[in-house]
């Protein structure tokens, strides 16, 4: 069992805490002290004070036993300082520290001794080799990269645990500037002594998590990690893994990488399908996979309709669902009726329903309405083409919005151009939370991850929704 | 042939130019009256000016033969004007006005008299329902989105003609924003008269012109618009096709578009193949293409080598290149040896290189240079993760620079992040000429079009690069 001491803290030791710039020991020392709201003790071998904080010489000072014990200290050192958290009563510790499996056979032994040291002081240990945990709501922020370049989310439902620290950080980063809410985000290093599996099972059961993201290279215990991906879909709790390693090459780089085996993709995908992860073949579609269904319910079913007022665009996302293995939604004649008689004689009523260049938000309400209701529809993709003069954008998300709360399906927006309609499309997702996309395909994939989800929760016997 | 007025005109008559707010003809006057160096005649039958300039009632009441009549009225009205442009001697004709044959049967028929009339007067026909033209070399431009909204690039080599006008303006507005240049921008409309295959051809021959695009929902003359393709690769100017109608539910909706017919894409692909397009499969690919394009040469071969400062995100290269038929190139063992003496022992030496998430400038300079000096090696993918504190993005792209200097290679940048990041990818671009991208897959994918590039170069005889 993960401790929760790991991810809530009432208080915490900085083994390795410094005043030094540039080192991690004071970036991590910075972060506690901006946000953290527990009790913070740095311990330094030379130091009575460290950023005006009372400075601890071991752990064995401390006036109270910490929850949680952050280790930045050169590697060959760490298991002694495992063995003492140990001793005082810590239930967790994050060693960020480098220098075990990942840099040859000597490093290995020390990662041993590392985890006989936990096993044996029965505290639980993530990475080492790992950027640590950036938990949103309780302010615990192991992650030092300086701030300026490394954005982190405000608050939210989604958990993210990387096996790569670097690629994690800019992932982190990438979900800050989406505007992407997140609950934890664990760089969890080598799991010497805590594995993925473990994170993901505890992310199933935290209540401050409703989506659940992975990066993965390879994992020693396949049948464990699987079990947990069953246990957050039946939690109604998507799991998006990004697995990578997929060819040959990539898993002889994985294996320079990270040490660890990626294993045969085949075989990981069909496992991961049939445990219900939904899979994301690319680093972008991640960030549209983890927006998407952090923001909007399942899709009841595969039916999409569509609403443009540029016919172009129109086509090109009729494309992209039909190649996809999604379906165009075949409109009832009594919604063609109603559209026929409501859109002008130059606007398409199939699908797409082309609202034509000149629509006012009005039209846009009528056809996005209309398109919403048809029992035929499970999702629908709102496009406007915003360089147009007749675009209103902000009385467009108004009209989509209050069709999207009279029926409840989920509704994605696209947008392509530049600057203009990019603002907008940020707009249209902060003020609307509504997913927005610069093309047609990138809006097509995300609703493609709604449908897979909600064929996932009725595989698994958990319902249509989330 | 295409007259050359239709782009660089001395003179420009507008008929149907107004002062009215938010009308065709007054935006199409400010457009010309901004940028456009030649002479411009406003043609409106109310008005003695139009924005201060002396208007006329009448084509045939202008001073002299003006070389381009831009057309902005009621449809009805347009095959007599066009009678009118030929009898006073303008050279071509460009109609944006809409009504024709995309509305039925009526308007169809008004198109076919607006071809006879341009074949009796001997003058050529853009449109009709079109935006026109962009030319940002002579700065005639007819596309009349307002400009806080419609972004159009500086001046380059990139040419792109549109089926759709509303697609075509967000494409236009996302090049601009891509800080792509271009030569000339042209919306086609219905093609009653100019064809695209017409176009290209124009195209392949103009000096001002290095890439062409295009978006086709439909051809007419399928072998006509071949041998055009043939005749720009002949130029070494690559054709970057993005075909809407691709399933058949999207050729349905090219037909209630605009009225072509899509015909089988199987058929299309392997005739454009052969001609030496080169196919994107969605929107965002066709900025990636034409951006690689227009600013690095062609690949000699499909060998791809990686230089990271981040081993996950030099695995999913890795993913991206196996998967998708490009190679990784193996290094020689005299580049492994020089690598290995040079790097810190930790740094992996094959392909990916991983100079490790503390690589200074110097080191990446050391691996960059080392990899595209390996006579195995066709292109270069350099990442750069730059929430790392040791990173430094500036001094980076000088040392990638200087390498690309030295060996000519084709190299991409891949940087994956959030707001700190993005500005620096926008610095690398804008400052070094080196397209940079936000995912490995996607740095993969611009790669992948400079080797088409340089195959088609060599199936055609063309040589092996640009």
């Amino acid at each position: 069992m993960i401790p929760d001491e790991l991810f809530s803290p009432r208080s915490v030791a900085v083994v390795g805490a410094s005043e030094r710039e540039g080192s991690v020991g004071r970036a991590i020392m910075e972060n506690l002290i901006e946000r953290f709201k527990g009790t913070i003790y740095p311990v330094n071998i030379r130091r009575k004070t460290v950023l005006g904080l009372r400075a601890y010489q071991r752990l064995s000072e401390l006036p109270e036993a910490p929850d949680l014990v952050v280790v930045a200290i050169p590697a060959k050192f760490v298991p002694e300082v495992i063995k003492e958290a140990g001793k005082v009563g810590a239930k967790a510790a994050i060693v960020i520290s480098a220098g075990f499996k990942e840099v040859g056979p000597k490093g290995a032994k020390l990662e041993e001794e590392l985890v006989r040291a936990a096993r044996e002081a029965g505290l639980r240990v993530l990475g080492p080799n790992c950027l640590g945990v950036y938990d949103a709501h309780t302010g615990l922020d192991t992650i030092f990269n300086p701030s300026d370049r490394q954005g982190k989310p405000g608050p939210g439902n989604v958990a993210f645990i990387s096996q790569s620290g670097a690629l994690g950080a800019a992932i982190l980063d990438w979900l800050h500037e989406s505007g992407i809410g997140m609950s934890k985000f664990i760089s969890y290093g080598n799991a010497a002594d805590i594995k993925e599996w473990e994170l993901i099972e505890y992310l199933a059961h935290d209540p401050k998590t409703g989506v659940i993201g992975a990066y993965i290279e390879g994992v020693e215990d396949g049948r464990a990690f699987m079990h947990a991906i069953k246990e957050a879909v039946k939690a109604r709790k998507p799991v998006v893994v990004l697995k990578a390693g997929k060819s040959e090459r990539g898993a002889r780089a994985v294996s320079s990488h990270t040490g660890s085996l990626a294993g045969s993709y085949r075989v990981y995908e069909a496992a991961l399908k049939q445990a219900g992860a939904i899979i994301v073949n690319e680093l972008n579609d991640l960030i549209v996979a983890l927006k998407t269904l952090s923001w909007l319910p399942a899709a009841k079913g595969d039916r999409i309709g569509i609403v443009t007022n540029g016919g172009g665009a129109g086509v090109l996302a009729t494309d992209a669902i039909e190649l996809s293995g999604l379906r165009m939604a075949d409109l009832s004649s009594d919604t063609i009726r109603y559209l026929r008689e409501r859109l002008p004689p130059a606007a398409a009523v199939g699908n797409p329903v082309d609202v034509l260049g000149d629509a006012p938000p009005e039209r846009y309400e009528v056809a996005v309405d209309a398109v919403m209701a048809d029992p035929g529809v499970d999702a629908v993709l709102v496009i406007g083409i915003m360089q147009s003069p007749a675009f209103k954008p902000r009385e467009t998300m108004e009209a989509v919005r209050s069709a999207v709360r009279r029926h409840g399906k989920p509704v994605v927006f696209v947008g392509p151009g530049g600057e203009y309609t990019t603002n907008n499309l940020k707009m249209i997702e902060r003020e609307a939370g509504i997913p927005a996309f610069k093309t047609p395909e990138e809006g097509v994939r995300a609703l493609g991850y709604l449908v897979t989800w909600g064929k996932v929760l009725r595989a698994h016997g958990v319902g249509g929704e989330r």
